[in-house]
């Protein structure tokens, strides 16, 4: 698999988060001769939010992170690449207990506090007994550097592995926030999800580290779209090991929590775009801004209405600045405009206003854009105050190739 | 362009409608040295009936439509190809103002009865003078026989015409239907929309070929897809010129009406899956049942949903069995379901049921359907009644070769 064009041109070095040891395992659950399982362990009184799909049909580890969210503690998390196990029925359900079950007692914690996701072919019976076999070799390999290898073990169609790591401080003390994701496609082809989790030493009470993820996750991975088809497995998780030593974190509005929001909120949105840019067969990184919608719900769902359109995603593959087709995407997304005063933007050029093409409009400057690497869509609808930007990337004959021939 | 591999065999010949004279001219609107411009007159009293593209980004042409339909009456028809006139503002009211008060001098009729219909770019100005000096040549040149003529001057990116006609009985009366459409995405490149026009010889009250129109729409245009995108340009008209003598109809539930009305509802199911047999680089037609919804409306959105996406279109034009996609669509249509009692079946074969894939699954036979040219899937969701039946294509490089390149 060829690396996208899109991929960063380098990548930061994780370094250690207290109270997190990590290692893999070569399994072959369907990939072959490369690792497939992770195995995260974090210290006792590990506080611990997510954020889940919002498909109703939810893969049997969606299903079970849900539950036990509640009790707010994490002890383990374990994740596969290669099968879903969604869609699996009762013995999906079984796969999962089985595997919370042995490594429950492999780390002898609570398995009300082991978080397991998968991300793979939907429909196939999850060969469990190859992870749990492999407990014990994993925990005698658990090391506090094993990041790298941790983000490559749960790609499927990525072509790069996706790590960020920031440091922010809480009061007088640095913490830091290292986070991995895998996604190339909503669901991609046989093998994909989106699966993120963050990892922070800091000390926040459960109840406001959920506060801060599902927030954070408004304008990044709520923003972001490949093709529209969200996952029966998509999973976010935060990890707070409480590690360091700093003054107690009551609420989200804590002054001394500011630094820190802004820097977990940087990782999330880092972690999303870099999903977008290994959007499947992506060769341009698209970002849409909505300005003056009638409130931000409606500006978010026109912008992805436009982020999803084939027709504008095909365009920009063919470095075509066809604004039509953005307006055309617009009159559909079901929020109310009034096309007398729709203004379009193409990188900074001003393309139409208040409902038709520019007086003298002259295509170079926008042809010119379109053949950058970046493209940036501006559309202002005139009529309120709702602002909303999403990330997304072009649809190529790449996309087809790996949807269209995976299994075949 | 290639002929869609989908394209029927055989084309009807389309009869004379009594009251009906077509005419089509060269007027180089984009396309060059081919017919792209239509004018069709129809016998004062002719009875009219339209539906219209949902996007609040309408053309022009729409606008007007929608405001003369309420009178009820129409006296021609004129169609363009290769400008869309939508989102032109003021400049496009005014070209449209321009060819209906040009077309009602030529016609010496009234015009609140000239309808007028656009398809091509969005965003351009239309060059109406192109359409109102030829009109003296398109008077001149009206004929009963030019449908095929009609039909190829309003295609755009279709690779075949699209007619139909049947013929059905009003009492002892025989009448005769015809229709003629274009469309190959919804939007489609710089060029398309879906346009269709319905003509009879019956003589049917506005309000009663109204009703007929709509519902005879929902269960055919309503129900097709290519890529999701709706036309800024959408336009269903049909046209009843009262010429042939038969028993009067008052309603739609006139017992002398019923055959009139099978007939019609199927040129319409007929004009629509030719749409979808030309959609861009489609090379399957696939057809998609949803039964057992709560109601039939949640049928059609999860069915449109499945038929939208991108990771099912991929796989069936990989000729890939990949059922797991079809039930991560159904999982984010946004409607009611149970995972556990979701059935599957594709060609005829059940491919999971309840919520699992089905016991010893054997794949070959599902693998073989998936070789074929018309794939059928089935969807149970077992919690009610609601059914639902839509039309769509694979999505193949030849989409992203149509829709990345045409202009550039």
């Amino acid at each position: 698999m060829k690396i996208s064009p899109l991929a960063p041109a380098s990548v930061p070095a994780l370094p250690p988060v207290a109270g997190i040891r990590l290692a893999t395992a070569v399994c072959n659950i369907r990939y072959k001769d490369r690792p497939d399982v992770l195995l995260i362990e974090m210290a006792e009184g590990t506080q611990v939010a997510g954020v889940f799909t919002e498909s109703l049909v939810t893969a049997a580890p969606v299903d079970w992170c849900r539950e036990i969210l509640a009790q707010g503690q994490g002890r383990a998390l374990v994740v596969n690449a290669g099968n879903a196990n969604a869609f699996t029925g009762q013995g999906g359900i079984e796969s999962v207990a089985r595997v919370v079950k042995a490594t429950a007692a492999t780390l002898k914690c609570n398995p009300e506090q082991i978080f397991v996701a998968s991300t793979g072919v939907i429909g196939e019976p999850l060969p469990d007994a190859k992870i749990t076999d492999a407990l014990p070799a994993l925990q005698s390999a658990l090391s506090e550097t094993k990041w790298d290898d941790a983000a490559r073990a749960i790609m499927t169609t990525d072509t790069f592995m996706k790590v960020v790591t920031k440091t922010a401080h809480i009061g007088d003390t640095q913490v830091t926030i290292n986070g991995i994701a895998k996604g190339s496609g909503m669901i991609a082809p046989n093998m994909a999800t989106l699966l993120a989790f963050v990892f922070t030493d800091a000390r926040i009470p459960a109840p406001v580290l959920q506060h801060l993820l599902s927030d954070a996750n408004e304008s990044s991975f709520n923003s972001i779209t490949v093709d529209g088809d969200t996952s029966t497995n998509d999973t976010l998780l935060a990890f707070a090991t409480g590690q360091a030593i700093h003054a107690e974190v009551k609420s989200l509005q804590d002054a001394h929590l500011q630094a820190f929001k802004k820097a977990f909120q940087d990782i999330l949105t880092d972690l999303a775009i870099q999903v977008v840019k290994d959007g499947e067969g992506a060769q341009k990184f698209i970002t849409i801004e909505v300005h003056g919608a009638e409130n931000n719900q409606a500006a978010h769902t026109i912008a992805l209405t436009v982020a999803n359109s084939p027709l504008v995603k095909t365009a920009i593959a063919g470095e075509d600045a066809n604004w039509g087709r953005i307006v055309g995407a617009v009159g559909r997304a079901g929020e109310h405009v009034d096309k007398d005063k729709i203004h379009v933007s193409i990188g900074s050029v001003v393309v139409a206003k208040d409902g038709a093409r520019v007086e003298g409009y002259d295509e170079a400057p926008v042809a010119a854009h379109m053949k950058g690497q970046n493209i940036d869509i501006l559309l202002n609808l005139g009529i309120g105050k709702g602002r909303a930007k999403v990330y997304t990337c072009d649809l190529t004959h790449g996309y087809i190739d790996i949807n269209g021939s995976y299994r075949s």
